[in-house]
């Protein structure tokens, strides 16, 4: 199967509309005309670059993974630098950067399904120009002007990249423990410390990186209120020169996945001290961060989906070709006529579309949060994007877990050897559930502060779009939609009904700790069949269309083979918290 | 993480007493006297060799995989010739193998906890010992009197080794497709053709290794009807000296996992044919092969347990010594104290624990079925070990699977590192739901054959186990093993009403199909539950057992979170079919 990736142009347009329909997006002023004079040549060239670009070079990233040269900085897998170098040329990576930044300033919700392709072709590639976005983001949002103006324009073209550096030895989901030191040296600061697990930290596709640095000053407190950011470049700008600053790369990750996205221990000021700028104000940079932490969660959201995708295109073809069995004449053929091998196949196309439609609307609320001239209607939109972000991050990430793992399994042994790609999505789609803050933090988050801080009201209002929804399906029993309805209005009212019981729980140490988890796969498989309801409702609405018989088809095999998931979570919320609780921890 | 596997002894007597005593065993005339006699020495002995000689060796050999030297044999990784001769010399070859062939004969019952030690310390190592002792099931079974003399006590001593070759490019899941021809050719056959995906195929470990190759003879008819079976050497034993054979290894396949497991592209008969003597019946091969397939499904399930074993081992020892995060006094803490954490380690720990107490069920049922005097208590026994074969298969390497990708979770980023032993069992165990038929074959089989067949009368049989299980658990609703007992109770009686209703449907084409993987993991989570009613009864009788506590903990955890899984499969089997069958091939 040595196929490219081939964007699925028509069914994101479908999310597209969907997700700008959900989100209220006709708002925004332009929006709509926008939407419509670019979204057609942005999806068929980006189509395209991902195609013939990204997508050769996703084998060969595996086999030959980026490395460090003794000597030397990060070297990439061979066709990465040209590859990018188209990238920045055709002008990707300016796609959704501010206007008064050199960018293009398309909508975010135009940059998911680009986002998508890109992971979907390519995810180590893809993981680069993400971070630029969330840099740009950082910037805008936090930056004194002097350094927005230095920075932000090269980051936009795609001529600098940015990486972000969180993460030390002790210090993973805990940011309180970090130790690297930022002291004041005249106009600037010299930081001393180890970063690792830093993505795109060190390679050769640009001069230089611009890092997004987390550490302590002089006399900060203890714990992540003690934590301000730097910008913290690989060469300094200055007097139309790059000048080179005390960062290096020790060493690059050996890897299961996304092998040819270098991951790097860091040393920052291991002679002088390496010189950085402060963003935001001093003490308040996870704060900043969090910034382009949210953007990132939003982005292996989108990723995560791209590679569920490409794994779908891969079983299906497989499927299509591999004979295997006969029918009940007796005549041989392909294995996707086995019953099993359709389940497998319908469970991974119902995901992905509900991963889709889902992390759209994300990116669409994103848009009405930023730029809908009403502030009621941004605040609206900033409380639904909260609400979403973690659940797209962890959901999307699991489910392509999920979905790369069926893929294997419906290529039998051919999925487990090295040739296969979907050997390689099975390795790079776990990474998902671990950085930009663990699935569990993602569920916690959720919970604790996207949930119990509101008292419910962002979550209130999710249920009542989902059963409004549900609504539009057909209320006869034999229609096949039917199924959908019911199963959407009464987990709708179950879940609420149990997240109502929760907060009205006197708090208990490990209460959201017991209940998060499930609690984000519960709303998130209802989620994804809102989505459906919606996309099933639109394609009832035109019969005709080549794509609405197969559009309804997997709507209900959703229903039927998905949300009754949404029976377990909710049990386990229920009856889990004591068995939980009660063993201590040597008897685990 | 660098510690050996540390075989979980005490818990595997329990789980042995358990499966003797589940499967009635005692009926069998001096076992319980060999088990008390040799249990300890075995387990003790078989638990430092695993910790000793294999576990240094899993992560070499996966980081120098087996290879194929040009124009040699197969290489394996360092360290392996030598493990291997250890092992021979130390008797665990010859283990299970009957006394009159040169074994030890010791019941299966006592090979499954070593069967699965090796697997937990090296799971690729592990494999090619267990092809010996399904080549010796086959021998024994089938092979007419002077093959089984010449070859039998050589695989028993592990002087030479055994490899199963069915399938080829176009014939994977589907035998019939096998094109390999034998011709008689004086007192033997000559054999031409290729086998893909052939574990142990070649190697350095032996003189010799002994294939078992399904081909057709001329004339045979189509399909799986026309195979026969043949045991074909890769060195002829005669004159005291070993001959060469027309075989040879072409290729080793580099894989994502058991990458110390050479699985070769073998061909056999490029120059003059290679030789072969038929076992059993001209085209009778398949019956043949199935004797060596059902045990080397159940070798399947005590493989996977072991690594799931060995990733709670490792998850366990790094959420005790990771410290991250503070508790409500603001004390640091390592990571085990955490909710989540203590969610995906219990889940592990419950799913390890039932697979253990199942698989072993199942291989003291097959002691039963070959040694039990009364033919009426082989029959029973046979009738369990065939219901409870590909549930055991399936059900422990889906489960392996998901613990493994928990134990990776638990580690975070340093699971995603390919130093980390826990990113390798991720990889090696992704193997198990595909080969040795896939888990898809294992639920058809359950369904069609083992439960269909006989109208469900050996289904209903466990069922009835499974209640008086349950009977037996407290019926006070504040106890903590209420939650099992009542749930257990439901769904038997779920299980067995909707096995009913099924079997009661007019036959359509679809019907296994669509139903057989939902059936085969609801029946695998209730048989699970039943396992630990058992343990938790035993636990309850000797509170005062160290692990007690710690038992009837994990028993009420997996009441509350793992059982619920039921609810979600009967749903699927009840309104799944109609979602499967309606979306044409082309819309999916």
């Amino acid at each position: 199967m040595s196929s490219s990736y081939e964007a699925p142009v028509a069914l994101m347009r479908l999310a597209l509309a969907q997700a700008a329909q959900t989100s209220g997006a006709h708002v925004i002023e332009g929006y709509g005309e926008t939407l419509s004079a670019v979204a057609e040549p942005v999806l068929e060239g980006a189509a395209r670059f991902a195609a013939e670009a990204l997508s050769p070079l996703n084998r060969l990233g595996d086999r030959l993974p980026s490395h460090l040269e003794l000597g030397g900085g990060v070297v990439t897998p061979p066709g990465f630098t040209a590859a990018y170098r188209r990238f920045r040329e055709d002008g990707w990576a300016s796609l959704s950067a501010p206007a008064e930044r050199g960018g293009q300033g398309l909508p975010m919700l135009l940059a998911a399904p680009v986002t998508e392709m890109w992971a979907g072709a390519n995810l180590s590639f893809a993981m680069c120009p993400e971070l630029a976005v969330g840099a740009l983001e950082v910037l805008r949002a936090h930056a004194p002007p002097e350094l927005l103006e230095r920075y932000a324009p090269r980051i936009a073209s795609g001529e600098w990249t940015a990486a972000m550096d969180l993460t030390e030895p002790q210090a993973g989901s805990d940011l309180s423990l970090i130790r690297t030191r930022a002291e004041p040296h005249g106009d600037a600061w010299r930081l001393r410390g180890r970063k690792v697990f830093i993505s795109w930290g060190d390679h050769d596709l640009t001069d230089n990186i611009v890092h997004f640095v987390l550490a302590r000053t002089p006399e900060a407190p203890a714990g992540v209120r003690g934590l301000s950011l730097f910008l913290v470049p690989k060469k300094i700008p200055a007097h139309g020169r790059l000048e080179p600053n005390d960062i290096q790369a020790l060493s690059v990750d050996h890897k299961m996945g996304i092998r040819a996205s270098p991951t790097c221990l860091m040393a920052f000021g291991d002679g002088e001290g390496a010189r950085g700028w402060l963003i935001g104000r001093v003490n308040e940079g996870l704060a900043c961060m969090f910034t382009m932490m949210n953007h990132m969660r939003l982005g292996v959201g989108l990723h995560s989906l791209g590679l569920s995708e490409r794994a779908l295109q891969l079983a299906r073809a497989y499927a299509r070709q591999r004979v295997q069995g006969h029918d009940a004449s007796g005549a041989s053929r392909a294995i996707i006529a086995h019953a099993d091998v359709r389940r497998m196949l319908l469970t991974m196309k119902a995901l992905v579309h509900a991963a889709r439609a889902l992390a759209y609307t994300a990116a669409a609320a994103l848009d009405v949060s930023q730029r809908a001239a009403e502030p009621s209607a941004r605040e609206k939109a900033l409380r639904r994007l909260d609400l979403l972000t973690p659940l797209v991050k962890a959901w999307c990430s699991d489910t392509a877990v999920e979905v790369a793992s069926l893929g294997v399994q419906v290529h039998g042994g051919a999925g487990y050897v090295d040739d296969s790609e979907i050997s390689q999505l099975y390795r790079d789609a776990r990474i998902g559930p671990i950085f930009e803050g663990t699935n569990y933090i993602q569920a916690q988050d959720l919970l604790a502060r996207k949930v119990f801080r509101d008292a419910g009201a962002a979550l209130r209002t999710l249920l009542e779009d989902i059963g409004q929804a549900a609504r539009a399906l057909p209320q006869d029993t034999s229609d096949p939609l039917w199924l959908l309805r019911e199963q959407l209005l009464q987990e709708a009212a179950r879940l609420g009904e149990t997240a109502a019981a929760l907060m009205a729980r006197p708090p208990e140490p490990d209460l959201i700790g017991a209940a998060a988890h499930h609690f984000l796969h519960w709303l998130g498989v209802l989620a994804g069949g809102w989505q459906w309801a919606l996309t099933a409702a639109n394609a009832r609405a035109v019969p005709e269309a080549a794509q609405s018989r197969s559009l309804i088809a997997t709507a209900a095999f959703y229903a039927a083979h998905i949300l009754p998931r949404a029976r377990l979570h909710q049990a386990v919320i229920e009856r889990g918290a004591q068995a939980l609780a009660a063993p201590p921890a040597e008897d685990i």
